[in-house]
Parts: structure tokens; sequence; C-alpha cells
């Protein structure tokens, strides 16, 4: 049960973090430095998680991430399925709380939406923000697997490698797709938009739960036949 | 004693590099780097330490951080009191060679008010600056516990990864509270700015003392539930 | 052949990513963050990349690198001759991806050839392109060789160092030549403007060729006059 | 003969990166992300070196720095003189190196005076000037002293530490001085500046001798005080 409350407030700490840092600065690059702000907090979320939460559940905090665990054979299937549900739900009360926190202060959301993943970067096309997600999500979880590998022996270098590449894969993808590699990152601002009558991220959520996980899915097929079971 | 010294040049050194930027080069998050180079100096400025006075004292330099390592049990009651003593009054000192410094220079405040911590960037609401701060101090603290958990073993990774997190916190609390997690770090800046005429901070300072040391004593509470006594 | 393939998606991941987001965000310095997220974003990908394919192949990704490891008598001249090509073949196929992906969104290339590299930065002066890639890539080398010296014993560090020297010599280079200090990087985008009909970074593109080279077979014999054979 | 070699590079690497980012990207804070990047060229200068010719001579590339080994009794005095030499030399012709590089290339320097250090962020106060640079200077080698205290045991987590401080430093610094907290950093670009017929930077260059040399000092004593001679 504590490694699904560890999931639960990890996921929650990256969306009001990650999630909040575009609501708040916003995610121009021509000018400030709102875009590099958000990919920072995203991913410095990952490097003060995993060495907190890291400590009790391993910090997935992230659907396709322990679908790629699942499929290296490092996690059961029970715990597959009560890692996502702590998941989905930490981000969900992640979005609420950045909703309470920005009305509470009447303080103007940047994003038009909580943060939420969209395609007005890639001027409405499915296709690529598909094939943006899946290139983000599979670079993501190999590192995650290289990283974590037993054999490579990289100790403690995990949290600070796999949170500096998180940030890597926002700074190509914010402009894109606003970089979701994470189901659960997605669903929780496109659930509360929705809920303040804005549908649009509601509407594209499909991508951002299915382009991650066959993305992190790649990733450990992937890894697998580069290092080998043993490697793993 | 040497460690009391040791806690007071460290917080001083936190508030002359930390608010000390933001007076330099201002906090505005929608053009320039000021936002993001503040977030920088306050996190840095753990990493500077962490690896100097850490050695001597743990480089605590925020009584939140102190109160939760007292409530998981690693500290005595005795170091706790010299140890916030000698914070406040570093970060005074800190202030003080500040406004030295400024005066010396003619160099311009572009906070106004020393890097104090106040409400404008909430509309004043105390309610969402408490919460914000009650926030970001539980992350941080427990982030803290997480990562010198003796039984985790993250070595000499504390430092590096505490002031990432400082960083982070940082980076979403500074444009709605400046972001304090630490009641010595705002009590500095609040102080000059009085002795100068403007008493805007010192009107909110109770916020930046209370929240920060209820989110520090949650966060001992939380980490304690999760991750068992032992391994603290 | 294990680490060929590794090659291969590295130094793919590394255009997509490096030159991608040059693409995206532009390189201005004057205005933005665009230089700095450039300039990141190559460095992360070596972050991203040491952990994960350099359990595998080293994350050579770079046929300066690989140059500058052959003369320091750590690497065959076969596996240099297969990682040269893999690396090469990687750039290209990465580059065609980003040309997919920007087609696909109808996003605009700021860099208006697939950030290649050029002597924009440096009013066409050939001598001094190749003056800059000398000195970056021989620092950039040396580095690599200390870093991962078994004498030194630097262990799991090497990926971040080098990731951090590469952000390192980026954000002196991209002003000047965009930095290639690695012949596959440069030669996939401008393979690909060519192809596109951008003729103007080919008719360079030896400059970005030779000078890494150059530089980093400097770099192997300067180290080993510096560190003695034994210290490789 | 080889450290001082080794000493001769680092510190032209660290003039060529530092100061040269400063000449092509200029270090305003309000628009762009100039001041960030010249912050992090210098801090990661040292990474790159620490983890290279750190494995040979120490890589202190630092008057200030050497004088503080010494007076932990870390280094003898001729070593002391030798280093002292090589570092002055290698900052000269790292000047030297970029005025070549701006020559060829007909690049426009933003700092006008090749990234020398000066008093017009103070107001051309020289008290002001002197405080800034002590405290810098303190802060920086009180943590190089700590980090690489053999009791401490940080091992190569120092040079990652070391160069994050010098950005952390250049932060608030470089508003104020340019930061030099390196009395070879200022001599190399200040006598190129003369030798190109500005002699402002040469005016003031006492101040960015005396005050680092006293910084660095005062950091050694402080910190054998603190840790006691035996944490060295």
């Amino acid at each position: 049960m504590k490694k699904y409350v560890a999931e639960f407030i990890g996921t929650a700490v990256l969306v009001i973090f990650g999630c909040g840092t575009a609501m708040l600065v916003g995610c121009d690059a021509s000018s400030g430095s709102g875009y590099l702000l958000t990919a920072l907090a995203f991913g410095f979320s990952i490097v003060a998680e995993a060495y907190c939460i890291g400590n009790i559940s391993g910090c997935h905090i992230n659907p396709a991430v322990s679908l790629g665990v699942l499929l290296s054979g490092r996690m059961s299937v029970k715990d597959f399925w009560g890692y996502i549900i702590a998941q989905v739900l930490g981000a969900i009360c992640g979005s609420f709380l950045l909703m309470g926190i920005f009305t509470l202060g009447n303080v103007p959301d940047q994003t038009g939406s909580f943060g939420a993943n969209g395609l007005a970067g890639v001027n409405g096309s499915a296709a690529a923000g598909l094939l943006v997600e899946l290139v983000l999500t599979f670079v993501f979880v190999l590192t995650i697997l290289g990283v974590t590998s037993k054999k490579a022996g990289h100790g403690s270098f995990g949290g600070l490698v796999i949170g500096l590449t998180l940030t890597f894969v926002h700074i190509l993808g914010i402009g894109l797709t606003g970089t979701s590699v994470n189901p659960a990152r997605s669903i929780g601002p496109a659930l509360v938009a929705a809920v303040n009558g804005n549908y649009a991220a509601a509407s594209v959520l499909w991508i951002f739960i299915i382009a991650p996980l066959l993305g992190g899915a790649a990733a450990a097929v992937c890894y697998r036949c580069l290092a080998g079971k043993d490697s793993e």
C-alpha cells in the first residue's frame, strides 16, 4: 500500500510543479525563460521524487514507465495496475490542487488549459503528435531501463539522469505537443480543463495515452534485444 | 559551537546570493533570464554549502529543515535551537551585507524590498500564500529526508539533489510568493526592508514563518509513515 | 552488431533532439532561450544515451570521439569503421525523421537548413570555422579521454560530465559555427538540406569533417603526453 | 612539468570559453540568455577540465585557489609559483586566441574589452568591487576546500560541485564586477584589451588581483578553524 501512496504523491508533485510552472510562466521560447523553466520543472520533479519516494516505490510516476518496467519483467502485474491507478489519481488531484491555488490567488493560467497536452504546436496533426510522443517516450523509457540496469551499476545516478532526460524530452517536445510521455500527466489537466468547460484537451487525450504506452513498450523490447535479458 | 558558526555562514550565503540575485537581475519570467537565475542562485547556494559546511553542521541553513530533522529524531532539541538562532542571525547579516553592497555600488534593487517574500504574485491572498508555501516546503523537506536517509545510501548525492530541489521549488514559487520555504530567509530581508522604511514584507512575514514550519513538519510525519522509522 | 545498432540509435537521437530543438526554437541568444535550449538539448542527449546505449557500445555517437578512442588504443580498427558507418547512417536517418515530423506538423524550421552547421556566425571565414571547431573538439575529446580514464576512476560520472561538456562547447560554438565537433552530426542535416535543394551546408561540410577529426586526434596525442599511456 | 602544462591548458580553456561566451552573446540579464550562458560557460569549464587535467594537476586554474590550497598545506611553495605562472600565461594565451578568432571571423565583441572585469556594474566604486570579489572568492574557495577534503570523502563529486559553484558566484557577480574570483582570468583580457588600446580594465586590475587572493586566503583560514586541520 505504501508504494501506491508514494506513486500517488510523486505523480501529484510532477503535475503540480510541471503543469503549474507552465500555467504560471508560459512556454514561449522566443522571449523570456518560460519554455526552459517548464522543461526544468518537469525534469527536476523526477530528481526530487526519485531520491525520496524512489526509496519506497521506485518512483515511476508514469504509466508508460511502469509498462516498460513490467515488460522488462521487473514488476508484477498486480503492482502494475496498482501503480497505474495511483498515478492517475495523483495526477488528477495535482491538477485540482493547481485549480485551487490559481483560483485562490487569482493567478492567470498562461496555458489556458491547466497545462494540458495538445496539438497546437503541430497544427492539429494527430499523426505528427503520435510520432513525436512515440519518439520522446521511446528515448525516455530506454534511458530509464539502461540507467537502472543492475548490471550496469549506475546506482544513485539513476534519479539525476532520468530527471535530466525528462527535461531533455521536454526541450524538444514542449513546442510540438507540450510533451506528455506520460498518460497520467495528460489525464489530470485534461479532466480538470473539461470540468471547467474546456474540452479541447480531452478530445485529443487518446493520443497522449496510446503513443506513450507504445513508445514505452517499444523501448522495453529494444532494450532487451540490445542489452540481453541479463542486463536488465 | 563550530556547527552554529557553519549554519550562520551558510544561511548568510543563501541570502546574499539568492536574494542578491533577485535584487540584481529581477524575477521577470516573460523577458530575460532573471527568474531562472534567481531559482538557480538559491539552489546552487545549497550545492556550494552542502559540500562545505555540510561536513560540519549538515548544512540545514533553514529552520523548516531543522524542524523536519528534529521530528525525524536525527538531531537534539538543544542543537535545534542553536541552529535556528544561528540561521536567523546569518540571514539578517546576509541582508545587511546586501544593503551595504548595493548602497556602496549604487545598484538599483529590482525587487524593491531586498528580495523579501510577499503576496503580490497571488494578489494578496494569504490563503493562497499559505497553501503554496505549505506545498513547496512539504516537497522540499520530503526530498531532504529521503535523500539523506542512511538506509537508502545516496551518499554524496545529497547536496546536489537538495540543491536542485530548492531550484525546483523556486521555479514554481517565485512567481507566486517569491518562494520562502525557509523562515530565516524571509526574516532577513523583511527586517532590513523595515529598517529602510518598507513594512510590506514584515506585515506578511507570519505566513513565511508558519507555513514552512508546518510543511516541514508534515513532511517529517509523511516520510516516517511511508518509509518507516528505520529508513530514516 | 548490437553495438553498431546502439551507435546508430544514439547518433539518431543526438540529431533528432539537438538539431530538432534548433529547428523548433531557433538559436537567438539576444531574446528568448533558444540558444541555451539548443545547447542543453545536445548535451543532455549524451546524458540520456550514455547511461543507456553506453552500457552496450560506450556511446561515442561521434566519429571524432571514436578517432580519439582509437588513437588512445582503446578500440579496434574494425570496430572504428563499424562505429563510423553506424553513426553517419544514424545521423542521416535522424535528419530524415526530423524532416518527416516538421513536414507532417507543418512546423517552420527556424534554422532554414535542418540545423546544419555553417559559417554565418563567422561571416563566411573558413579559417575561423576551422580554428573554432578544432578548439571545441580538442576540449571536448580531451575531457572524454580524461573522465573515462580507468586510472582516474570517475566511474558513472562519465556520462554526466561528457554531456555537460558538450553543452559547454555548444555555448561558445553555436553563435560561431553552430558547433559540430562531430562529422556525423554535420553530415545528416547537410544531406537532407541538399535533398531539399539547399546546398549551402553541403558546400562547407568539409570543414565540419576535417576540423573535428583533427581536434579529436590532437586531444588523443595531448592526453597521452600529459597523462601517460597507463593513465588511459 | 606536466602539471604546469595542464594548468596552462586549463586556464586557457577557462578564458577562451568563459570570456569568449561573454564576448559572443553579451551579459544582459534583462533580455535573452547571455547572462546565464556566460555563467554556465565559466562553471562548465571547471566541470570539463576537472575530470581531465584534474587527473594531472588538480585543476586549480586560478591563483586564488592555489593560494587557498597552499595555505591549507596541500601543495608545496615551489609548485605554487609554477602553477601561478602557468595559469597567468594560459589566460593570456587564451585571450590572444579569442582575439584571433573574433578578428578572423569579424565577430563583434559584445563586452568591448575581451570579457575583462570592471566596475561598471557598481558604478565605479572600488570599495564595492573589492567587497563583492572578496565575498565571491571566499564562498568559492571555501566550497573547494570542503568538497575536496579527504575526510569528507566526496570523491568524484568535486569537479561537478566546484563547477556549479563557479556558475553560482557568476550568477550574482556578473552584473556587479563581471566576476573575477581569479586573478589570472582578469589579467588575460585586461592585457589583450590594453594591447588593443583599451586601458580601462588594466586601470582597475589591481582590484581583481588583490580581492580574490584575500578572499581565498580568508577561506583557507576559516575552513581550518571550522573543520580542523585533519579535515582538510
